[in-house]
């Protein structure tokens, strides 16, 4: 027994070893020092720490000191109901065990893992507002510690001296995960606009889902306008591959339920539910076991129209599947993958937008250049030909991908001025005379004005397009219409129009003659080229021709306009 | 002096306290209930407590007790080097002050404010690993509690007993406030798609960014793609009103530096940085003190072409100026201003991708509707007009925004199947034989065909477009043409475009005849409806007229195409 005095000071240097371990503010080092603290003090030879987790009842093992070999307890869970710790945080006080090993309330098979001869038990539930917040279990400690009252309301003070300090380490681990995980969202979203490509961008949302929410797969599902089947439409983790094209009939499985309601779903054990639609893992391989399913929600998007308050719909929902180590979906989980989800229906819509203005565009200059076939009934389809042939010669002269776009589009138009062309000059049988030539050699300027006049040049995409109009006349010897220009005048366009233009006339079949075989085209071109075509394009003609990419209008099978 | 016995009580007793107080979880409870425990301990008659602000080294007033006229100091900051808690916390050691009013180091004028007669004083710094918490000051107290050594060293165990805990819910309180921010913007981005508008859209990212960041304005500057220079696009806060058009020469000011460097910069004080552009403030009249500057990135978007990886532009910077409360712009502010700065250069390269597409489209539909009066010199401007007629109209029965969109568009090519017309029977001047008028009769089929034949019933815009191409020469009575249809058969756009047409046709000038007095025109549309036109609709058209909403072909100025 110890004097009065050195009591004191014993008391005071415990505290003040507790106030110095308590300045730690990370959970898993605060909880190491605290169970050493606690086996000194004790003169315990071995000792255990347990947090609890409410979301589960469990009792987490958090460190385990003194015994090597129980190592592998760290991470294990238990029934907060079951064995002494158990007892101890029902009864809410600590618990002496003399002999561990023949305790009623002892979880031997628990108590094997270690390998240690255990014999007495100190066991300290810690409580904090009447919740329980861990249990502290020390082994084989000398009897007495236990049967001296103050050295026991020692234990017990620096017990609570300290679980508040665990409690708030515990909270701030929490937020700052919770942190972490709205800061990588954000990140994620704001990055977003590196690439228009909408399969990539979703590809990557999914991607980050996978890893934020900690599930082994994530996918998205999108309604058939028509059927309101749900389809597939990307998936994230393994079995991917066998999902392909896979749907699931309107209304079905719980995507079904999601897309009708508009309500999120969160199921942890699939099996029992009544809602889920197995053919989908019996496709795959892949076996579900917990669904976390978010409605993706969109505004109907029209190109053009009005902008103000747009009426939003299901365009489909979002799965997260199996979080990984058992764990079950969270609040957080959910928050966090309907924002992904959000955003992955902004992509989509993005994505629907784009695809909608391509057709838009395309269609309507493919209407505009049918208007002037229609002219010309001689002519039919060359206009799409004359373009087929400008892009094959710009992919063999390696131009940029935007750049075989504009050719694409601008070589269509290349005869859009013919549109004021009269039609008895446009479909004269005979050779025109001095005046009606003189007024066919004016559609190259018709066309540009044409783009003028309707103010089509100051459409980014056609801004370029007036030299496939202009131009495609000229010669590079300077005897071309309608400027007569000379080599280097003449735009790249203009000139890979120009042998576009040459070669469809002369391997087409006008009603007058029959097309030429191609060796007598190809050697025409040639002998043009230097002086009326540029023979770096005539060369990369010959080259598309040999790969495959030039076929003649005799070779084609066309239903034209 | 107590017994040891009756000492070692009252130690265990204060920690129980302080235990007790420390399973407070929320900084200001844990604070207020800190400095009333050690006012009790130290038998004092008052106290204070502040918490040390590494940002600004300054401490803040957190918690006064034992004096309500001093209340108003809570919230006070005062420089951490200054008065005898500034000296506390340098010699990191407590002091005692036994005559409080003649200490060199006390701060009359803060002492003053209290109101009190102060005597003694004991002031404890809370050090945390060599780093200060705060300071707690207790007052009046009597001098034995400092002359006692146990006295002193209970106080200083209670103190740093408790550092640690207040330091865990400060970090608490921080990370929270993190989380909360963070969870604000990742909800003002998710519910971002519930308009299309751009200008709604920015105002309430702006709006936002004001509350989260606690700043008293905010405003986008964007790029001028001629001269560089930045014109104000948008601004929050007040004198925003003062701020329309306004521009900052390429290169000049703060965000002329950022738009060009491409650097976020924080400045503090303004008015002591080069760079500062003063003309902004003398036109609105707002002072700016302290500017936080974000480049605005989007990647430049074409309508049609590749989606691949796309390079970004620097379009222009958003501000924030002048944190409330004299803050400096902290770490998060400038993570937090990112993100919604990015947020806001995607809507306005989403409102631009809406206007280049609405542009492409009008442009392009008005280049067929230019082609198609090109054929017909003697109705120039007749598809322009008879699309204006048709909006008056729809307006005028109240059609909703997206009707009356579609009914602008459709009825521009309305006459489209013209173009298949022969010239010589479209402008023939003298009365059509019978087939000639058979073949004229076939235009709106043609016009539909040409719809099918280029796919343009595939857009979304141009679904229901054939009804103004096909039924505008049909009449309620079955007499009209192509199909002879029957009152309801024939559909509301199509007796919309019939009444437009024949408005135009009469009410124009003729190379034949002069156009007719507006009533006589009025008269011959009121005798048609019923049995050929729809009432309401020529009804509607006289309205319209009375509004001012109808310029006869003579009322105009056109420069036609």
């Amino acid at each position: 027994m110890t004097t009065e005095t050195s009591r004191l000071q014993q008391y005071v240097e415990v505290i003040q070893q507790a106030n110095q371990i308590a300045a730690n503010t990370e959970l898993d080092a605060l909880l190491d020092k605290m169970l050493d603290l606690i086996i000194s003090v004790t003169h315990a030879e071995a000792g255990t720490l347990y947090l609890y987790d409410a979301n589960s009842h469990e009792l987490v093992f958090k460190v385990v000191h003194g015994n090597a070999a129980s190592e592998r307890l760290v991470g294990l869970r238990i029934n907060a109901n079951s064995g002494v710790a158990g007892r101890a945080l029902q009864c809410a006080e600590p618990l002496f065990i003399h002999d561990v090993m023949n305790d009623p309330y002892w979880d031997r098979a628990t108590g094997e893992l270690t390998g240690m001869q255990l014999r007495t038990m100190y066991c300290v539930p810690l409580i904090l507002r009447g919740q329980p917040v861990g249990v502290v279990q020390v082994f084989n400690l000398p009897a007495e510690t236990c049967d001296d009252p103050e050295e026991v309301a020692l234990i017990q003070l620096l017990c609570s001296r300290l679980v508040t300090e665990v409690e708030k380490a515990r909270m701030l681990e929490e937020s700052q995960r919770r942190t972490r995980r709205q800061q990588a969202l954000v990140e994620i979203i704001s990055n977003l606009t590196s690439t228009l490509d909408g399969k990539t961008l979703l590809d990557r949302i999914m991607t980050h889902a996978c890893d934020l929410l900690g599930v082994e797969a994530t996918s998205i599902w999108l309604r058939d306008s028509i059927n309101g089947d749900l389809v597939l439409h990307m998936a994230i983790g393994e079995h991917r591959e066998q999902l392909r094209a896979i749907r699931v009939p309107a209304g079905q499985g719980i995507i079904g339920h999601v897309v009708t309601t508009g309500e999120t779903v969160v199921v942890n054990d699939v099996q029992s539910d009544q809602r889920f639609y197995r053919n989908v893992d019996d496709h795959s391989g892949f076996q579900t076991r917990a669904i976390l399913c978010v409605p993706m929600r969109a505004p109907r998007i029209i190109v053009g129209g009005a902008r103000g308050a747009v009426e939003e719909q299901v365009i489909g929902g979002a799965q997260a599947l199996n979080p990984t180590n058992h764990r079950a979906f969270s609040e957080d989980d959910i928050s966090l993958f309907t924002s992904l989800a959000s955003q992955a229906a902004t992509v989509i819509r993005l994505a629907r937008l784009y695809e909608e203005t391509d057709k838009l565009f395309t269609r309507l200059i493919d209407a505009i250049t049918g208007a002037i076939d229609l002219k010309d009934p001689y002519t039919r389809g060359h206009s799409q030909r004359v373009s087929d042939y400008s892009v094959a010669i710009a992919e063999e002269l390696g131009l940029s991908q935007e750049d075989i776009y504009r050719i694409r589009i601008s070589s269509k138009l290349h005869d859009v001025g013919k549109i004021r062309i009269p039609d008895h000059i446009l479909n004269k049988p005979d050779r025109l005379d001095e005046a009606e030539f003189s007024e066919m050699r004016q559609h190259p300027t018709y066309g540009l004005e044409f783009l003028q006049q309707n103010g089509l040049l100051e459409i980014d995409l056609l801004r370029d397009s007036w030299q496939a109009l202009a131009q495609h006349h000229e010669r590079l010897d300077g005897h071309g219409y309608p400027n007569g220009l000379h080599g280097n005048q003449i735009s790249l366009v203009g000139r890979i129009v120009a042998v576009a233009d040459v070669f469809d006339a002369i391997s087409s079949n006008r009603p007058y003659r029959a097309a030429m075989p191609i060796e007598k085209v190809f050697s025409i071109l040639r002998a043009g080229a230097g002086t009326e075509l540029d023979a770096t394009c005539v060369e990369a003609l010959v080259r598309a021709r040999a790969n495959g990419k030039i076929l003649t209008q005799g070779e084609r099978h066309e239903d034209g306009a």
